[in-house]
């Protein structure tokens, strides 16, 4: 499993947030301003940017502006590597109590 | 989706850094002392031990103290929530560039 990955890092910590996670789920369903992002939760402007500008970092949303007007929708990041981590972690639990289930099951033998 | 889980935020926090994903990695090898979690991490006691208690209040470790050793090994959480998480999100993203290249059929279609 690679420790050292600054990208995991930075979408982890991205994640890490209620809002910022519901901001990815709403432009799921469409682009959205961050006017209209600021509204749907209740954020000031400036609280909604700064959590575009983390989620913009992480490469998980992506925004372009036009006139005076920016857009969000959903950036490159397709969160394979953070899938793949978990995955292996979920793996290597399932193996750890595998082989708990068989040391029980030599012991009880042994009784 | 779930938005509001403050499970989902301590976990994913627990998870943004690379140290605190090693030690997952090595505990799930073996149980290890904090003092042991140190040396192989090149961290102060005092250090790897906030570590730990990150990852010990989102249950992804569990300690137990006999004598002057604190022992750790993997905790109770199972990374289910998380995992189903990432999964529906990238069920999202995969649905919206199918319904893009529908339309990108389409237009072609028409042209």
């Amino acid at each position: 499993m690679v420790q050292h990955s600054p990208r995991l890092d930075e979408t982890f910590a991205a994640l890490s947030d209620a809002t910022r996670r519901g901001v990815l789920e709403r432009l799921g369903r469409a682009d959205a301003s961050i006017t209209e992002l600021a509204e749907q939760f209740e954020l000031t402007l400036t609280g909604m940017k700064k959590h575009v500008q983390v989620l913009e970092r992480s490469g998980l949303v992506a925004t372009r502006k036009t006139g005076r007007v920016r857009t969000c929708s959903l950036g490159p990041r397709r969160l394979e590597q953070e899938a793949a981590w978990i995955e292996q972690y979920r793996q290597m639990l399932a193996s750890r109590l595998d082989r708990l289930e068989t040391f029980l099951e030599k012991t009880k033998g042994k009784s």
